[in-house]
């Protein structure tokens, strides 16, 4: 899978991933309403809308992306329907050709790993046959209970040829809480980034491999450092945009093949609308507003990178 | 919700809880059999066959016990028609008086561990009515990502007065490879122990917080020094039974008050009636089979405490 979205970022030029983050905020009042009186002011009408907007936005910018990363807790806030409204994003856009990240940052021990890495990158078999919970392409993954957690993933992307994201260094103010805690003098995301590294040698495709890591446009420092431990992972960075990352902090992500690290940005694209920048779309025109503000994002990056 | 949990642990006798984590290989075959041939041998038939199984237990145990635990892991690999099945399981298991601690190892940043909380503990208003996605009284939390992922649940346990267990010592076997690291001289969960604490002062409930902690039982010594890091932190115990742990490995977990730490037993209880001792019962019995097995388990803890 990793080639996959290495080829559908060369296609783009754009190592750009939107984040379809959903909220009721972010949703114009107008798809909102609709959705109301068609579904009810409920869960199912939230659900409904949730999927209208995300559709709406894929339409409108998937010839020039790559990927989207769904953040699934913002559709696990509204249940079931909710759940619904993500598992109908994730395979719309997989049938507009884009890589699906689900950032879903699960991890746990042994089978109960196995468990959610079947439920969203493998399948079930139920009396000799095969079924999918979930279908992204990616998930993200948390390491703090160890290789226990993290290599029953890795087992069902050497099955499923699909990959994941480890997180490492996490773009939040506080992240460096436990994170940068100094374990023999280096911090630990190094130890966590030098772990990744090696499940990523037991899963590469070419010069990259299908274990991949988090890590924030919020810290270049950290990602320079992380970039050299960990050659052959591709890095999702979050945090550019509406979290204060820039595509000058975004160089030293990236390998000097040009490729190596996928920049998140989500409100700042699916939220485009509400920005004075992108105000003459209008609520209105939501997938044009977001059109724009990728556009501005690759051209930003490219930029950085020259 | 701590204070409810406590209650309902003084009126059993027994500081167990429940692991609702069903598998394929656990549930019985004719309940397997013949919900396939109702619902279809399919995810439906799944999730109907997990609700059958989960339902008969609950009905065989809810008199000896305070609370149970269900891994949404296992129910989220049989993707929308399994997270049914959780949402059924614990509406019931509510209704039967019982504390659900919801095990879902949720840990984001900001606003998207605000959506798990709410999703989980709270609710969403949507056109000024509330609506809740799934209904736990407890959910449990991954502290990799630091206080910005921990504190949005703290929020909502205080206004819905419900709980979190975070993550401290998980029981699996590679659990050290991060949370041993010695920090300035100290283990990693040490230091992840302390923030509980200072979590746990923001939402007293008399003696005891809304803010627990996740304790195995595999690493007993390292329980005892936790106790005493977080006085008013109630432990959360996995690994008892087919991890390992044992009831005389349960001593250091809890407070001089005999109260303080609440012990998970999953495939022990649940999948009591395919064990060599409880094998009387037979498949047909599993729920009766489950109902000796709390019993063993509550005397065996009993004795150690004594």
């Amino acid at each position: 899978m990793i080639n996959k979205l290495i080829e559908n970022i060369k296609k783009t030029g754009a190592p750009i991933v939107v984040g379809l983050d959903p909220t009721l905020k972010l949703i114009p009042d107008h798809v909102l309403e609709k959705n109301y009186k068609e579904y009810g002011a409920n869960l199912e009408g939230v659900s409904n809308a949730i999927f209208e907007y995300n559709k709406t936005i894929v339409d409108s910018v998937y010839d020039l992306i790559p990927a989207v990363k769904p953040q699934i807790a913002m559709y696990e806030t509204f249940g079931i329907p909710g759940l619904v409204a993500f598992d109908k994003t994730v395979k719309y856009c997989k049938s507009k050709g884009l890589v699906v990240i689900g950032d879903i940052k699960r991890g746990d021990i042994g089978s109960t790993s196995t468990a959610y890495a079947l439920g969203h990158l493998g399948k079930v078999t139920i009396e000799g046959k095969d079924f999918r919970g979930f279908e992204e392409d990616f998930a993200t993954v948390n390491p703090y209970l160890g290789s226990d957690g993290v290599k029953p993933f890795i087992d069902v992307c050497k099955e499923e040829k699909k990959g994941i994201f480890v997180l490492v260094k996490t773009s939040n103010p506080s992240s460096g809480e436990f994170q940068d805690q100094k374990v023999d003098g280096k911090p630990l995301y190094e130890l966590v980034g030098e772990k990744v590294n090696e499940w990523a040698q037991e899963c590469r495709e070419g010069d990259y491999s299908q274990v991949g890591a988090v890590v924030g446009a919020t810290y270049p420092e950290m990602g320079k450092i992380l970039r050299d431990i960990m050659p052959n992972s591709y890095i999702l960075v979050p945090g550019y945009g509406a979290q204060g990352g820039k595509g000058k902090d975004l160089v030293h992500f990236f390998n000097k093949d040009g490729l190596g690290a996928i920049v998140n940005s989500s409100r700042g694209i699916i939220g485009a609308y509400a920005q004075e920048k992108y105000a003459q779309y209008g609520a209105a025109n939501y997938g044009d507003a977001a059109r724009a503000a990728v556009i501005d994002m690759r051209d930003d990056i490219a930029s950085a990178l020259k």
